[in-house]
């Protein structure tokens, strides 16, 4: 991803594997402060997890990949690093996913670094193709709305949702972007917004609550990621995605869900089976530390919703887009 | 309203006239400071009014008819005041309302002290009434949902939204409230959970984007109020709103607004015919004047929006509850 620095721009990852250490941009004082972390033991990066400094269904992916690879230089039990790893976020799929796929190449004796950098590279090759295939529905001129932050930063690089924006633009095609704060922590005005800055791409944050509102106003498409898609296209997403779902679909206006195939779980049937996480009422309560609420409120703080398939237009894959109808074609292309 | 304090509780308007003066709680430093602030002249009121020192339709209604009077104690010429006061917003239509009547009774030669305190009162009384009909709808053990301000801070006293919930409250009912925080300007978090707090009425705060994922948690109703409803039933209301009234209809959860007859605006036919004001984009970027989005990133912000009769299971008024309909009745009621 480009990133605007005092001399010009520098084209970084979000996270990646450098002199044995796994190295992240800290994306919690993110757009304050651009700083870069490292980590030399598994068990910090699975923490770098829990505490979200690394967000994103697929970056989080390729971040336990990478402690997988860090856990096989420390010579720890490989196992029992997995379910560390695993225990850190329940409902992104692309964490369970990574981590057996570096048991697996364990136990073909692949060395987990360059299996680690393989899968970190397949993510964003994936993402490349999500933007040429959702680019194509992309008209110049088009306004299209986001929620939360499905880009460079949740992906390695390049984005899902952010990744059709990406190629509309390299492409020639002139775009507008609202991009939704995302409250309880704002990913989407101090993420998205930030990535869309650096890109030089036209865009406005708006509250969540202006959602449609906004749209009325005319929005030609929305396109948001995914943590977890079911096999019936029902998908979990980042709280408030649901919201827009039912707005869109009242509003006729294209929805679409950018997601490698790695996100698809063909072991649920339907979003019913999605556990969706409450996280702490600080978040809610509290801005960058700074309480918000009057004392002695409290508040919920559901993470995630879900949303049903009949709210999708499109999935937009490395595959191609389907229609919700079509994703059994997905199970086949899995890796 | 109550007002728990160091040693009990107080009871306290949101505005009022005394000692020649117009006094209001300070609504843009709750919850984290209680303060009362005095008017001497006209234009601080109008003043008030605009930098929402006073908010919500029918406070900024009463605000504006002791703005009046006291410029009749200023012996400033009326018509002028009246323009002034008028032009401090757009879409609230108990503020022309309001003026409109203090100028009818210079024009009768009546005291306009007086004049502005029976308003003042009658807003009130409508309140009281407004929750007598609303608790009808309430039944023991239920959950609800509402939206930014409309409780005693907004309507002088009790409340329009919150009334019904105070008044079920004072049956025995048990209830459960969710407010959503209401950004940018957080009236939701900051001013109904601390009414709630003070009050003792079980709630918790939730993000505007949790709203279709809580309603799914289970909520029996929502209850929010209007800043002007025209002779269709269409509504404006703090942004967010219409939101909240597209998932209520989809998850078939009766959707209620609370709001006094005199919020019925018959010279507009429908919500169409409805200004919607764009306030600063500071209130998106920034949060108490804390900057959190990103150097360089705009932001849109429609302060209201507007949302269709067809949402509303019913409109409740101080003449009963009204289904969308029936409010062609409210015409003949209006004083």
């Amino acid at each position: 991803m480009k990133v605007l620095t005092d001399g010009g721009s520098i084209d970084i990852r979000a996270v990646w594997f450098e002199d044995n250490k796994v190295k992240m941009i800290d994306q919690r004082i993110l757009p304050h402060e651009f700083k870069i972390i490292e980590f030399s033991n598994y068990l910090d990066v699975a923490e770098a997890i829990k505490n979200m400094t690394v967000r994103g269904a697929p970056a989080i992916g390729a971040s336990a990949a990478y402690g997988m690879a860090l856990a096989s230089l420390q010579e720890v039990d490989l196992l029992e690093a997995a379910t560390v790893l695993k225990s850190t976020r329940p409902t992104a799929f692309d964490l369970f996913y990574a981590v057996d796929k570096m048991l697996e190449a364990a136990k073909n004796n692949e060395n987990l670094v360059t299996a680690a950098n393989n899968y970190a590279d397949q993510i964003v090759d994936k993402c490349r193709k999500i933007g040429e295939y959702g680019a194509e529905l992309i008209a110049d001129g088009n306004v299209i709305m986001t929620h939360c932050n499905a880009g460079a930063l949740a992906t390695v690089d390049i984005g899902t949702a952010l990744a059709p924006m990406r190629a509309a633009r390299d492409q020639g095609k002139n775009i507008f972007v609202y991009t939704s704060e995302t409250r309880p922590r704002l990913q989407g005005m101090k993420l998205t917004a930030w990535e869309l800055l650096n890109e030089g791409i036209p865009h406005k944050i708006i509250a969540d609550g202006a959602s449609g509102a906004v749209m009325r106003k005319g929005v030609d498409m929305i396109i948001v990621g995914a943590d977890r898609i079911a096999a019936n296209g029902d998908f979990a997403n980042k709280i408030g995605t649901y919201d827009k779902a039912v707005l869109a679909h009242e509003l006729g206006i294209p929805f679409y869900v950018a997601a490698p195939v790695s996100t698809f779980d063909f072991s649920i049937a339907s979003g019913k089976e999605i556990v969706i996480e409450d996280r702490s009422e600080e978040e809610v309560t509290e801005i960058d530390g700074y309480r918000i609420a009057p004392d002695g409120c409290s508040a919920l703080n559901p993470s995630f919703d879900m949303s049903e398939a009949k709210y999708v237009k499109g999935f937009i894959t490395e595959i191609g887009v389907l229609s919700p109808s079509e994703i059994s074609r997905i199970n086949s292309a899995k890796l």
